[in-house]
């Protein structure tokens, strides 16, 4: 689908507007059937959930919208077609992205290599030689840019075919320094994605978030050396809760450094020897892991909003606390309609006095 | 139960003849109530099956249990109150073996250790270690004496607590000459067990059989470090086949001598990093294993012998082939009852003219 430049504006506008995350993004959308509609809208909800917010400026959109093009990127939205098919389902998927490259790569198999900064030589030659066979075997390799084995990931995809780099800052901001050259050849061989606006220095809460579009990108995510609570864990147990593949290299219990991966595998990620185990994985994914590695979420049920305004967001608000709840929850207690308790969710979110967390959970911010 | 001076006598002579194996033993003594009566029907048997045979000489056995006696080992039989619970209820379970030390600690829960020969310092490392933490947690360590894992894992054991080692010659032959020290320490400290008898020196063909009664007497079988197609793999198997737990040590694929560890658990062996893990699948261990690792063998139903004479020897022989086929198909294409059928073949294995396989098949000796 292509957008009228008004929509388009309007939708960069939306997402860059305080309090506005994906979900509520989608949310927005869907309630308003555009994002012209939705921002007009946007101030006296956000009234309605007892707080004032004013909408990003259009004079920011204009001078980010100016610094993608300067930076020789693009926008890509959720609904375009070029927008990859399994990203689009995975949870929270990022409505825009910008990107450098060839966008085209995306609707190539993905496989995600992922790992400790601090690897262990052997690890590193293994990230090496893994991204080299699965870019020869047609795969597109997917990675963080991050040193270590992320690195190497993607040096041994260009040597033999493409290689997708989702980074945590802006498109245009260097990140790892060590890294510069690999992100600039990435861009001109590969693609090079960012979910932050342009001008971004990348901080800690955004790797997470980072994380979860390398996840969303593969049918799998394969770990290669992490020490236990690292962030490649983290971007395993969201591609287990994505439905993906999660794969990981053993070693010698002897050696901390595998101490990440041998725990993965015992929880159900497939142990993987040879980047043939992987291909043989990938090519036969077919919506239902092999890998039993996912954790346990209460089901989330995601409701349109009501028609109208939300009529009792003081009575919904009472239900809350600084502990994430389940939105199922909230609506089985409140006795509303599901539509209209997600209304007064989104108008207490919008006055910044929500939080949304992972399996459709939500909290008041006190 | 306490055994006849004269029944012990007979069901030696009786495991010692010729063609007969344990299968044909616990057959034979269900049939007959005694050895004494088994083996009085053996020759005519034998030549029902179209061979003469003649049954171990009674000076033969004389001499084997002066031997026993002057080793200072003593017989164990299956129905004996000492004979191991778990090994019992194993495929094939030995009729007969012969012991030095303490058999007393048969009955304690029991995990098994085995690996390579030519092992790696650190997985040598690793087997010292999970030897001394599982006996100091009052689990008896079950090895094979050999060079490597084996002696490791009985050394570690023998520092904390104690450990059974099952040899594959007779009790009264040291084997390997490395570990001449190692044996004797476990006859003094732990307990020896031999199925072969006094004199025995070890050949290639006893090793696999010794393996079952390592796999048999324990839980769950752990594999530190083993390379493919080795003979810790075939005890590994053997595990699964029993029902047990099968575990396993990863270690990094850019090692050879990881690969068959590691294939054990792609193929559902439990990934084991320290002592504690083990313990607590042994503590856990209810006869289902949260181990996957069994291979698929064709059901086996084990019929006792028809009451008289197997009326059709040579039909019988007539189906059969040097191909290793299933009793169970046997006796669907015999139209005979499986008692008449399991006769008739037993009489062809005392003959010498039928070979027994695992998963209760035959073949014809050609």
């Amino acid at each position: 689908m292509t957008l009228t430049q008004e929509e388009a504006f309007a939708r960069i506008r939306l997402l860059r507007s305080p309090n506005v995350g994906p979900v509520t993004f989608r949310q927005l959308l869907r309630r308003f059937g555009s994002a012209v509609a939705a921002l007009e809208a946007l101030p006296d909800m956000a009234a309605r959930g007892g707080r004032r917010m004013t909408v990003a400026h259009p004079d920011a959109i204009r001078e980010e919208i100016a610094a993608v093009r300067a930076a020789g990127a693009r926008y890509l939205f959720h609904d375009d077609t070029a927008y990859p098919a399994l990203l689009r389902e995975a949870p929270s998927a990022p409505p825009i992205v910008t990107y450098r490259g060839d966008v085209a790569l995306l609707a190539e198999p993905a496989v995600a290599i992922v790992g400790a900064r601090n690897a262990s030589a052997a690890a590193l030659k293994l990230a090496l030689q893994f991204g080299e066979a699965l870019a020869d075997a047609g795969k597109l390799v997917v990675s963080g840019l991050a040193r270590g084995i992320d690195g190497a990931a993607h040096e041994g995809a260009l040597s033999t075919g493409a290689t997708a780099a989702v980074i945590a800052g802006g498109i245009d901001v260097v990140y790892p320094p060590q890294h510069a050259d690999l992100q600039e050849r990435i861009a001109n061989e590969g693609v090079l994605i960012a979910e932050q606006p342009p001008g971004t220095e990348p901080q800690a809460r955004h790797f997470p978030s980072r994380n979860r579009i390398i996840a969303g990108l593969a049918s799998g995510t394969l770990v290669v050396e992490a020490a236990p609570k690292s962030g490649s864990l983290i971007t395993a147990r969201l591609a287990g809760e994505a439905g993906r593949e999660v794969m990981a290299i053993p070693g010698n219990p002897l050696d901390g450094r595998a101490r990440g991966c041998n725990q993965l595998i015992r929880d159900g990620a497939v142990l993987v020897q040879t980047p043939d185990d992987v291909i043989e994985l990938i090519e036969d994914f077919t919506g239902q892991p092999r890998s039993t590695f996912r954790e346990e979420r209460p089901a989330f049920t995601e409701f349109d909003l009501a028609e109208g305004a939300g009529e009792h967001p003081a009575e919904i608000e009472s239900l809350l606390s600084s502990a994430p709840v389940p939105v199922d929850d909230i609506v089985r207690s409140s006795g509303e309609s599901p539509g209209s308790v997600q209304l007064a969710l989104l108008e207490l979110e919008l006055a910044g006095r929500l939080t949304r967390h992972a399996g459709g959970r939500v909290s008041l911010n006190t």
